[in-house]
């Protein structure tokens, strides 16, 4: 398995964010074809109480990365991708990983 | 679901890691009770090809919280997260999210 694994920094609005990230951005990400799992949610700490370094965790499992890629490559995956211009006020970080 | 994703910084000595990794750690993490599912693996890369900020992605999921600090409170749960020092070269950032 191939996941796409997404840290969302802190956002300027989290209750915008919030709102975005389940009214819109779930509904589009589900769209995506050969998505195997996707599961997202938000950070609630860290053990020793430091602030977390990131506000949200989602991650989009596929089978492969041939998967994976042809998947962020369809129109569903393009869109859902340039939506995330749209709220991730705090930046993303992207990692693909093998898992 | 409650996670505990481990996002492990780049270590020293790769091959060392990954070997501790699969012969020491992960059997450690699967002794740990109540944990409900367990996938690690490595960082492949980012998408626009920029070095990825971790090394490695790890998450132990439970059913909840209070299930979370009970298991990782536990002998096995202690055990597997001393063995975390002993190889962890790269640092290790800890997110404990919802999902």
């Amino acid at each position: 398995m191939v996941k796409f694994v997404v840290l969302y920094g802190q956002p300027e609005d989290p209750a915008a964010f919030d709102k975005h990230y389940v009214d819109t951005h779930i509904p589009l990400v589900e769209k995506i074809p050969n998505l195997r799992r996707f599961e997202a949610g938000k950070v609630l700490g860290t053990p020793d109480g430091s602030a977390p370094p990131f506000y949200y965790h989602a991650e989009l499992s596929f089978d492969d990365a041939a998967a994976l890629e042809s998947s962020l490559g369809s129109p569903e995956g393009q869109a859902a991708g340039a939506d995330v211009e749209t709220f991730a006020t705090g930046g993303a970080t992207v990692l693909i990983t093998e898992a």
